[in-house]
């Protein structure tokens, strides 16, 4: 069971749907708030809507922007471990399709825990426009609330 | 239980030590050979060849320049989600200690996969030369043999 | 008073409209010929054609290959100031909102002065599509002619 | 009169000695905190510790992971603008000579202003290892507290 | 005579219409496999597009996912020797002209040689999109197959 | 025979032992000067120490700053082109082993030439540091004097 928000969010992006229930509700029983979803494109500022998109809706981040700063900086250090070097996409003939996973709390679960911070983390494919001509990637961005 | 290549070294290198054994175990027996292990430094080149050595010593890529050269671009691969943007440590005031797995074998477990790939997942925590000043850091690198 | 061609290009980027016409005649007075103007979008390559048209159309630089070579390099020089990291505004969702200003010269004014140089200076906000999710930025570029 | 944290904080990096006390003063007495220093060095990592240094012993920030992480990454973004690409000085072979001013408070100043955020401006000069041959360079960082 | 699979990339790029017959029979004497191409554009995945298209339709390579991957990392490589710093064409108001070629063996000519690798290089111009405003680059990416 | 300055540039730094003195003589004949040299290391900093160097020595730079900043600009885009992603050797455990080429001139030989540039050219191996593993790497930059 994951006990800091990092492997928090990293096991949310990388459950399969049947897991996903079960996992959700251990990492909110440890006191964290939890929002996952799904996205793919070629266009990078995609990834970043959808995950801004569910991290409000959700009400996991307030209508502030210190807290929009803070999800975004996360998103775009994400996706740097995505992207490899360049955060480009469909630009240099490539494409995603990703589970995305934003959590909220503290650094490490259980009492004593200072301080709020985000952790996004995504986790899919990335490839070729070619069904299959594509392998794994994954990418983690925490920053502090 | 990890079915690809890239969820199961991931896995691995998030695994805590008691699930550890579990884990090489059920990898090993879906068909992929496996190294893992640990590495902090301040220096870059010491990931690069904590990783490398490993890989060589356990005999998991053969000791020609083609594999080494497949591994060594899977390594900067993940090193790029460590470091999201500069793949300084030590020069930008910054340190890591990170778990590392290396995986070999199809993109997917089962039959009928095609060809051999390398997969190396880092998982630890990055931060400030201060005890507790660190959060969570993740990368995968995958290349083909 | 700005003594130096980037404290005079960085200068006349901050400063609010009132200011502005002194500031200028100070910059010129001081030896230096300028170009300011004003920028929004979130194509980066319009920030590229607004600054080197308005320095064409003022001749702030003649129209030869080498000077719009220099200025080119250092527009996308100061642009990384403003980016800190990918020139990237609307593919990575945000968008920019700037003052610029050219300045040509020496490095130092004042009598002994050595050859001829440009300094563009970008200053403004950068942020969300969203009014008032934004911060300031700032980018200098310097490049010989 | 800088009335928003980046101009301040750009307009303290750029102030020549005499100039300093007043508009110290001034930025004070808008509501801001501020620390200024001044830092050469080819080791990237010491103009990171120069300013987190003046930042901590000023108690510009708390002790605290959350303050020390804000400011690190405001640094490493005004590093950007100096360095114009890779976050380098002399691995390839540049040394800079440079001031800094961290500023903490509202975006704006007055009534009304939401939030705690911190600027980071490096003024200075970046070049060859020779007397002379140098250029001016600018950075500027802002981070959400 | 280029005897090794990157000065034989390298020379084929660089070649004038009327050299190239020649030296592509001899890189083809030499033990490899070639395709040689000409494209021109602001958009960087009309780049990668069509030295992959006329890799795939000359067989240089087969429709395999290992083999498009690797080619896909070799033209990214390439393509950074053209760009300096950040993918990036037309987004930041510059355009390109290129010759390219691929070729596929050994890495030096003759009997023992290990392993198959692929070369990409291109060769041609940049600038900006204005007739003579332009000057050359080179870039060249080699992978293991 | 080389007619531009790049080609003449890359030309020269392809060359055997046996050919250069014949291009060289070419290329000087096209009306351009020109220093080639050798350099290998691990630390970057030394690349730019050799072509900086010879280029001084041998006079084909003047000993002031615009000219040693235009070659200094000139260095690093040709770096890029052998790193490919981000300016670093030993630290991310790779070495280089480089003939360099700097020409001066203008972009294309023959009458009606207009402006004087600089060309320097890399070619050499790049790779671990073991002896054997390691392919072809070349860089070419071109800046205005």
């Amino acid at each position: 069971m994951a006990r800091t928000i990092g492997k928090a969010a990293i096991t949310l992006a990388l459950a399969g749907e049947e897991e996903l229930p079960v996992l959700l509700n251990q990492v909110r029983q440890s006191g964290y708030q939890v929002v996952v979803g799904k996205v793919g494109s070629m266009d990078a500022e995609k990834i970043v809507a959808a995950v801004e998109t569910a991290a409000k809706r959700s009400r996991l981040i307030k209508a502030v922007y210190q807290e929009e700063h803070s999800l975004y900086h996360a998103v775009i250090e994400a996706f740097h471990g995505v992207c490899r070097g360049q955060l480009e996409l469909g630009s240099i003939l490539r494409t995603v399709g990703l589970n995305f996973a934003v959590v909220r709390g503290p650094r490490e679960a259980g009492p004593g825990a200072e301080g709020e911070w985000l952790a996004v983390a995504l986790y899919g494919t990335i490839g070729a426009p070619i069904k299959g001509f594509e392998h794994e990637v994954v990418g983690l961005g925490i920053n502090h609330l």
